[in-house]
């Protein structure tokens, strides 16, 4: 038995920090509200009787020793949100490991291995390009110098960043390495709601190619300028950020595409744009089809650039393969959520999860709770908790047969 | 004859002011370098031995007396500058036109009717929309109050701005009301270099109109949300772009179309954008053509918007219908420039001006000078002083005759 309401003041606390005026909320990784959550969170963790650790990276977890030692069965997640975040994105699944492991201390449940709850730095991408940046230098899967040395939206480092706020620790790359990984989070999409089901098994999470792609044109003036003399870099932008939709199109569910970012230059009405900056975000559970996605996009942007007379360059910001998780861990997740009587579907995840970063060191696997209108990285982000306490009460049951009780 | 070195000379150090790394400058209009090359301008109309007036928005004048006073005989322009700005956009009228006069002293010429140099607030637009601001509040085309609350990029007001710099004086609007308005201006245009000619005979300004429009769509995740689910306030916003190009493509020339200005919210890599911020630039020297565009535009834009379930809100923040210059100025300016031996060819005006403004209210017209590779709202803005030259004498013989010698 799980401790729903103090698991729903958390997450509601935590929420305050970087608040929203309309709801939901704001904490960019690294940034001074992310600092305030992770002294909320660590302080819990403190509270709780655990030993708060801390990477290089900023990654914090939290352990409970077993019976007989060894390496932890490590519940997590992240708490740093994009600037349209909402109040479950991450957050789930550190308070909702963190509920797992107080209710066990209370309940007197020991375990032979030692459980552990962890979040991660910089999960979202959103302030710094890759996401998954804190679990995957973990995991070894990213480089350390390299992630530290990233330049974010705003023009600091990430290195800059976790000294501004303090947040780096004494432990190393590897310190933290689970014998499971396991992450409860909400879907964030459509699914689990329309089919009216409680639990998703998660069965691995698609590839993801983000790509930042910069078009260099002229500034002309845009009443003098004959048509076919300009070089409109915004024009461009404009035909590569149709022609992802057009791809997503034309290569059917679950290939999808996003271009979030467009930065024109100097962005005045009446100049013609010298240069345009735009990012494209291309997703897909095959990797064969991603691809292709990506060769076509790259090959139009190309000829779009060159019949515009523009130069174009891109640089990968994020290249994630899709990833599929432990046959046996998914297999006991279903098998626990039969158990407990949840209704259920297998489904690969849309988003990226600090999970996929773990797969290929430990035997790792998630857990799905519905999305309201399948809505996230919004203000209106919503899990009802009456949604909430299935998943951390399966997370907790999974957790403790592979910590043995 | 001119002193071509002391013209020269001025307008490299008025582009100092504001100087860019690259070449060219930044002076956009009411900001701290506007203020600073206010005031070196100023300062040569007193070195002149010229006194300044000022008027309720920041437009400034010099007068040289008539023999029997009256209206002056006005030559003026625009000292602000976009943000990619050149050296001659403007200030080649307003420095020409002190240089005729200066000549005129030094010579001991006088005229019947005074002669007058003048420059006019926010002509560019690059900051306040609309452009040609301080003109079209002098010569009562727009409304004082509400120009002064017109709100820049910065957020800031004109009234605020004007403030900040102190640029406002005590002249009322209608204070310089000219007999004749005469503007020497860069041609910004492609045409008189292709064909070798020195001069452009200008025969009116296309009309232009500014749309600012905003689609409000829904924040949501770019990897969990499936494309048919999407209201991607971006995605609309590049249609809308390529829509403009294909405008200009389907009219042909003289029918143009910009997309300056993109601004996403929140504008991330993995979050579909939940709004977006766009302004498009059309001109025709045809009304009737101008108005069948912007129903093109406006009527495709709505069904965009529609089509992705997002909606969509338009303000006009420039409209000038086309003008012509008065006959009678424009055969003289014609004539004159063929007394003096140079070649030429009447053309329309691309770029909107300070003339345009006046044409209601009295005689007024306009010569070009070449601009080297046609560009302009751009650093390499250039014409050589050996093409300047014949602008400047032209302007002194059409402004002289006009005055009475
Ligand atoms: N879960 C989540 O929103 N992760 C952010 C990384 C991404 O998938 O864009
Ligand atoms: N001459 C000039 O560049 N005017 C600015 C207004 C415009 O035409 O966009």
């Amino acid at each position: 038995t799980i401790n729903l309401d103090r698991l729903m003041n958390r997450i509601a606390a935590l929420g305050r920090i970087g608040a929203l005026p309309g709801g939901g909320c704001k904490r960019l990784a690294l940034s001074v509200e992310d600092a305030e959550g992770r002294a909320l969170v660590t302080g819990w963790f403190r509270a709780a009787g655990l030993e708060v650790h801390t990477d290089v990276i900023g990654n914090c977890w939290a352990i409970r020793p077993g019976r007989s030692g060894g390496a932890p069965v490590v519940m997590g997640s992240h708490i740093d949100t994009v600037a349209t975040g909402g109040l479950y994105d991450g957050v789930l699944g550190v308070l909702g490991g963190l509920e797992v492991i107080e209710s066990a201390i209370e309940a007197g449940t020991e375990t032979e291995k030692p459980l552990a709850v962890a979040f991660f730095t910089n999960e979202e991408g959103a302030r710094f390009a890759p996401d998954m940046m804190g679990s995957g230098v973990a995991q070894g899967g990213l480089d350390l110098d390299e992630m530290l040395a990233k330049v974010g939206i705003d023009g600091v480092s990430v290195a800059e960043a976790l000294a501004a706020i303090g947040a780096a620790g004494p432990d190393p790359v590897g310190a933290l390495a689970p014998d499971t990984y396991l992450e409860l989070h909400i879907e964030q999409g459509p699914v689990l709601e329309a089919e009216g089901l409680d639990i998703g098994v998660v069965t691995g999470v698609q590839g993801i190619s983000w790509t930042e792609i910069t078009i260099e044109g002229q500034a002309a003036h845009a009443g003098t300028t004959p048509m076919a003399l300009r070089h409109d870099a915004g024009l461009v932008a404009a035909r590569i950020a149709t022609e992802a939709r057009a791809i997503a199109d034309a290569f059917g569910p679950p290939q999808v595409a996003t271009v979030g970012r467009i930065a024109l230059t100097p962005d005045l009405v009446n100049v013609i744009p010298e240069r345009a900056v735009l990012t494209v975000d291309l997703r897909n559970t095959d990797e064969a089809r991603l691809q292709a996605a990506e060769a076509r996009l790259f090959e139009r942007a190309e000829a779009f650039a060159a019949a515009e007379g523009c130069r174009l360059s891109r640089r990968t910001l994020a290249r994630f393969e899709p990833v599929a998780f432990d046959a046996t861990l998914v297999d006991a997740v279903e098998a626990e959520a039969q158990a407990l009587g949840l209704t259920h579907r297998r489904m690969p995840s849309g988003a990226g999860h600090d999970a996929q970063m773990f797969a290929p060191r430990c035997a790792s696997a998630m857990i799905f709770v519905p999305s309201q209108d399948g809505i996230s990285h919004n203000i209106r982000e919503f899990t009802a908790p009456g949604q909430i306490a299935p998943g951390v009460r399966l997370l907790a049951q999974v957790a403790l047969a592979r910590a043995g009780r």
